[in-house]
Order: structure tokens, then sequence, then C-alpha cells
């Protein structure tokens, strides 16, 4: 691993690092808020993954995560959202596929099969290297996204109900299987056949027997990829009829921009929080 | 006055826009924060300069500003830091000088003289297209900035005392006739003529009889820039010998970044809110 930069901010560290994954088969680069209670022993792990065409950056700049993760006492993990480098198959035109649109799935189709494996990454690779470099208790974690991110968050979850002990998300996909900008890359990873799309898939997942004790989502009512990308309702319609337990709330005026996503982190930090903490 | 966007956030509207200066005599863009409380009336006004390189979104990203000016229904507004567009002189390889690097003066050296007018930008244009269009108490005004913006706020509430009832500054240039920096700037902008320089410079104008009701100044310990560029003890002894309150705070292990502004965003919003309300 290799450190890119340390800053101080909040009392706490906001650090950038990249290593080698095997996963991905290419140098990764993420993120990591180290907060001060840290120094007396190892914190909470909250992962927080991003959207479509945005790398570790994006929240890392206009999340405004840090003030509260430092009283609250967690550490931030914000990966990347696909492999990188010159030798990854992209499609530089494609905003919705290839780099900045790994989608959190392990690829399956050539040539995508070999660096698109974003699942494992987050769940095996990177856990791995964070539970080796850093002040972290790896049994308090908690997982959180944005939009894609928040597609990633919500599947992690349902498929590792053990490990975190929450989940929420800002305007996530929740059903990437049949949403407009997600079907064709999803063809492209996963192949024709949709039965192996599920397991990417928070609605089906629930459909199929996924549970988890409970999601926090937060939606703008103004955001432009409401009713065609996120469509928060078949989620809220699943979530209704297995019973599993859901917070949605939709929000008047709010767009899906990083001015929403900052306007509701304090919310989504203290539910976090509260479940974290509480874990025997 | 053109709007270039506008996006709910906090509960207040984060607006982007732009017009025609006839001070600089090109298009400028700038920002607006308006809180939520305006919806009931006109709320005090907070500028904020930028540094060196920055333009007016550099701190709209990643300032952290907008949670507590919608606590404390603070209008925030933040200028460009020079002239822009493609007839503006400029020398694209020096960050320290022409574009993004208009020091807040008002230039009397030629080709500079016709665009680079920051000072009258600031003090006269823009608060008139303020007052105009937003919901803004113009009798509660304050100031701050950081670097070379911090130099600004300084300069400009010196100049000012009557108009502002609150300055602060992150990591200023306190003496820039002095600083490695902003010499050979200052010379071209100026002319050699030193005398000139005085009314854009802290140290100098408190030694040549401003005063001005208080200053908080927050300065990192790792700020790379400290020794040669910024020097906050040149301010602080000038005050000291004249009896002008200023509260400097230097912070261990802290940089020049907005990692470091934004830790600090919360006491200076309410050191301005403090005073701003207080004003009668």
């Amino acid at each position: 691993m290799k450190t890119i930069s340390t800053t101080k901010s909040h009392g706490g560290i906001q650090g950038v690092y990249s290593h080698h994954s095997t996963a991905c088969d290419c140098e990764m680069t993420f993120a990591v808020f180290v907060p001060p209670q840290a120094t007396q022993g190892p914190c909470p792990v909250l992962w927080y993954l991003s959207g479509l065409t945005c790398t570790h950056a994006n929240v890392m700049e206009k999340g405004e995560y840090r003030r509260m993760a430092a009283e609250l006492g967690i550490v931030i993990v914000c990966p990347d959202t696909s492999p990188r480098g010159k030798a990854i198959p992209d499609e530089p035109d494609n905003w919705q596929f290839g780099k900045g649109a790994g989608f959190y799935l392990d690829a399956t189709e050539e040539p995508f099969d070999k660096n698109y494996r974003m699942y494992s990454y987050i769940v095996d690779e990177l856990p791995a290297l964070i539970a080796q470099n850093f002040p972290a208790d790896m049994e308090r974690q908690g997982i959180f996204g944005h939009s894609m991110g928040g597609h990633g968050a919500l599947t992690i979850a349902l498929r590792n109900p053990q490990r975190f002990a929450s989940c929420s998300a800002f305007a996530p996909i929740v059903q990437p299987s049949t949403a407009d900008w997600s079907v064709p890359a999803y063809e492209r990873y996963l192949g024709e056949d949709r039965d192996s799309w599920r397991p990417y898939d928070a609605c089906a997942l629930v459909e199929d027997g996924a549970r988890f004790s409970g999601f926090l989502i937060d939606q703008g009512k103004s955001d432009p990829f409401l009713d065609n990308g996120l469509r928060p309702w078949l989620f809220e319609e699943i979530c209704r009829k297995t019973g599993v337990p859901l917070s949605l709330n939709m929000h008047e005026g709010y767009d899906h921009s990083y001015f929403f996503i900052s306007s509701f982190m304090e919310v989504h930090l203290n539910w976090h929080a509260e479940r974290m903490m509480a874990k025997q």
C-alpha cells in the first residue's frame, strides 16, 4: 500500500492511498478518514460507495462527512468505482459503462471479467487491506452510498447481513436490472441470462429471500434520474411485502448532487453510529 | 445578471450567477448561498474571498459553510479572484499573477489597469448587484477569506470599517508588500512606487492608522507557505502595538488546504454571526 497524501482535518486524518488490487488486476486508489478517537483504539468502519463517473475524491471533497465522523469516532472508507488504468477495457464516451461505472459486480463476460470485479474488491480484498493497515474495528461495520453506490451498498448489505450493522443510501438505483441506464451495462458485464443479474439487484435479492435489519434511504424529489433510473418506490413495495424495515424519506426540491448528499450526511452518520456502536 | 444554476442544499439555495462587470470589463461569475430564513426577510451578508488559483467554486464545493449558514441565517457571497476571459492579460504558467491572482487591488499599470480592478469590484460593484437581486440585509455585513482572500478580507475591512461588523481569515497573507509570492505581482499591477502598495497591505494599513473592531485568524502550523508567504506574527505584532484586537490561533498539524478551512468554518461563521446580528 502506498500513501499518496495524509491531511489533518477536523482533528482526524484524511488520507489517500493506492495499492495493487488482485481482484481488479490494476492499481486502485481509495480514501480513508481516521477520526481522532483512533488514538485510543480501533474505531467502527463505515464504507461509502460512490456513483457513476466518480472516484474516491468526489465524496472526500464534497460529502462533508468529516465533522460528524470526527465527533462520532468513525473511520470512513471511500473506494473508487471501477478498475483504472490504460490497460482496462473502457468506453471513454459512455459514462454509464466501463471506467467509473463498475456497478459493484463481478463481471463474467469477456473482456471485462479480468478487471471489473468490484464486488470481490469491496467485499473481500479492500476490507483485508483496511483491517491490516488502519485502526479499524472490523466487528463494527456499516455501508452506505450514492446512486450506483447506493445500489452497491444495498446489495452488499443484503448479501452480507452478518457483517454490516447498518446500511443506508442517498438516491440509490434499487432495481438496476430494469433501469434505463444500467441494463446495457449488465448485459455486457454479466451476459444475457438475467438470472445471473439477480445477486446484483436489491429488489431481486429481497424477492429471493435476502434480508437485512433495516435501511435508511433519502431521495430528492427534484432528482432528474428519479423516474427512469432510481425509482425507490419499487424497493419500498418489496420491503413492505416482505417485512424488511425501510425508512424512505422523499425531499422536496433536492436533486442528485453532492449539495443534496451533504445536506443529509449528518442524519446518515448518526443512523450508522447508533447501529454500529450498539453491535455486541 | 444571469442565473447559471440554483440547487437546494441544507434547506437553502446554493446559486451560481454571472454578470458583465463594469469594474473588470468582462463577464464575472460568483456564487451566493441564500439560507432558508430569507423567506422571512433579508439576512446578514458574509463575503468569502478565495485564494490564489481559485474561482467561486472551490469554497462552494469544499468549504462546508452551508450547514451553519443555514442554521444561523446568513447569506454567503463567494466572488471570483480575478477578471476572466480570453481578452484578459494573463500569464498562464504563473499561478501567482494574472488570472486567479487578482490580489483584490485596483491595478494602475498597463495593460492590467483595464481589467484587474478587483478592489472596486468587491467593494462597490458586486455589493450593489447583491443588494438589488438577493434578500440581503446590507446593514449587516461581514467579510472573510483564505490566503490571498484573507489578505483581501483584512484590507477591505480595514479600509471600510463602518461597513463590516466582522472580519476573519484563514491563513491570510498579512504583508503582501514583502511576501515572496506577491511582490512581483504588486510591482506589475501597481508599479515601482511602494507607497502605492500600502492601501493593499494589512500591516501597512494598521501602521498608517487604519483600525477595525477585531480580527479572528486561524492558521495551520504545517502550512507550507507559513514562513515565506503568510507570517501572521507580523500582523500580530502590529495589532499588539496599536491595540487592534486580534485573536490568532495557531493549529498543530493543519496545512493550507480546504481540509483545514472546513475544520474551522463553524468557528468563523459563529464569530461573524455574533457580530453581524449584534449590529444596531
